[in-house]
C-alpha cells in the first residue's frame, strides 16, 4: 500500500519537526532543567542526558536512517551503507542515554525497572539490536541468498517501522512520565515548562508520523529501480 | 507492502491478546480500584469508566474493525458495513469514556486538559470522528466517484493504521499516567497492582502490533478480488 506523492514534501517536513525536536528538548534540558553532567553532585543533571540522547539518537537519527532510501538521490549500494551508519549511531546513543538513567537511579538510590516506559524501552533497544544485526547479516555483510533478502525485506521494512513507531510512543510517554513527576513536585501544569515539554512530545509523534508516510510515499529519485523501498 | 504470510495467524492472535486486554482491565477497574460508576460519592469509581471504554471500545473494537476485512470470509459490502458499525460502536465507547474522564475532573475539581495524554486524546477522537465521516461519505453513502474512491483508499488505509497506533500509544500512556498517580499515593511499584497495569499495558501494545500485521498480511479468504484491503 503506497500513496501516490512524491516522498519529498514528507522528508521535508519531517526535517524542520527534527530540528524543532532537537532544540525544543535541549532548551529543556539545558535551559529549564539546568544542564547535562555525567558526573555532578546534582544527580538531575545525568538523568538530563537521557531524554536528549533517546530522542536526537534513537528517534531522530533512526527516522533519518529510516528516510535515507526515499530521501537521497545516491546509489542503493551508497544508501544502504548510510543506512546502516546512522541506525549504528541511533542505537549506540539510545544504548548510552539508557545506561545514563540507571546511572540516575542507581546513584540517586531509586529502582530500576519498575515503570512501564523502562520495560517497553528495554524490549525496544533489544529489538532494535536484534533488527540491525540481521539487517547487517542478510543485505550487507555476509549477505543472505537472494531468496533470503527477498523473503527479509517486507519483514525488515515493517518491523523496523513498527519499533521506530515505539520507540517515538515510548519517548512520548517518557515525557509525560517525567512531567507528572515534575508536577508531583510543584511545576505548574500550565506553566512553560509544562507546554514546552507537551509541544516537544507532539513536534516527535508529528516527526514520526512524517518518517512513516515518507516511507508509504514515492521515491524522491529513483536510481536504481530495485531500490530497497521502492517495492512500497 | 505485504508479508507472504495468510493474516489467519495474526488475526488469531490478537483475538486471544483482545480478550487478555478486557479481562485485565476490568480486573483492575473493578477489583482493584473499586468498581464503576455513573454517579457516585466515591468520585474515583466515575474515572474507572473510563479505561475500560477506551480499551475495550476505542482501541479492541477499533482493531476488530480493522480487522474485519481480513478474517472475514464475507462478501466485501458485507464486510464495509461491519467495518463501519464497529468503528462507530468504538468511537461512541470511545466519546463517553472521554465523558467519564472529563465527568470525575469536574467533580473532584481537577483541572482539564492539561496532560499530554489528554491533549493527544482530543486529537485522536476528534481525526477518528473525520476519519469515519469521510469513510461513510466516500465508500458507503452516497458514495465518490470510482477515481476518488480508488485514490482515497490507501489514505484511508494508512491514516487509519496511524490513527489506530496513536490511540494504541495513548491508551498505554494513560495507563502509565495512572499508575504513576496511585504510585506518588503510596501503590508499591512492584506489587501485583502495577504488575497488573503494566502487563495489561504490554498486552494493549502486542494487540496493536498484530493488527497491524494482521493489515499487511493476506486475506484469509478472498471472496472478491477487489477486497479493499487485498491491494496491500
Amino acid at each position: 500500500m503506497a500513496i501516490g506523492v512524491n516522498a519529498l514534501a514528507f522528508v521535508a517536513v519531517a526535517q524542520v519537526l527534527a530540528l524543532a525536536g532537537v532544540v525544543m528538548v535541549l532548551v529543556w534540558c539545558i535551559y529549564f532543567m539546568g544542564g547535562l553532567a555525567w558526573e555532578a553532585p546534582k544527580k538531575s543533571l545525568i538523568f538530563n542526558i537521557h531524554p536528549v540522547l533517546m530522542l536526537i539518537g534513537l528517534v531522530i537519527i533512526g527516522g533519518e536512517a529510516i528516510m535515507t532510501f526515499k530521501a537521497l538521490p545516491l546509489k542503493k549500494e551508497v544508501k544502504k551503507i548510510i543506512h546502516m551508519v546512522l541506525h549504528a549511531i541511533a542505537l549506540v546513543l539510545g544504548i548510552i542515554g539508557i545506561y545514563a538513567a540507571f546511572k540516575f537511579h542507581n546513584e540517586e538510590s531509586i529502582v530500576n525497572l519498575y515503570s512501564l516506559h523502562s520495560w517497553l524501552g528495554m524490549g525496544i533497544i533489544v529489538l532494535y539490536g536484534i533488527q540491525w544485526i540481521y539487517g547487517f547479516l542478510i543485505f550487507l555483510f555476509p549477505g543472505g541468498s537472494s531468496a533470503v533478502r527477498s523473503e527479509s525485506l517486507p519483514w525488515h521494512v515493517i518491523l523496523g517501522l513498527i519499533l521506530f513507531s515505539l520507540a517515538v510512543g515510548n519517548a512520548v510517554m517518557g515525557f509525560l512520565e517525567k512531567l507528572v513527576f515534575l508536577e508531583t513536585y510543584g511545576l505548574a501544569k500550565f506553566g512553560a515548562e509544562a507546554y514546552l515539554v507537551n509541544f516537544t512530545a507532539v513536534v516527535t509523534v508529528l516527526y514520526g508520523v512524517f518518517v512513516v508516510f515518507s516511507v508509504l510515499s514515492q521515491p524522491v529519485v529513483v536510481v536504481e529501480e530495485e531500490s530497497a523501498y521502492t517495492a512500497l
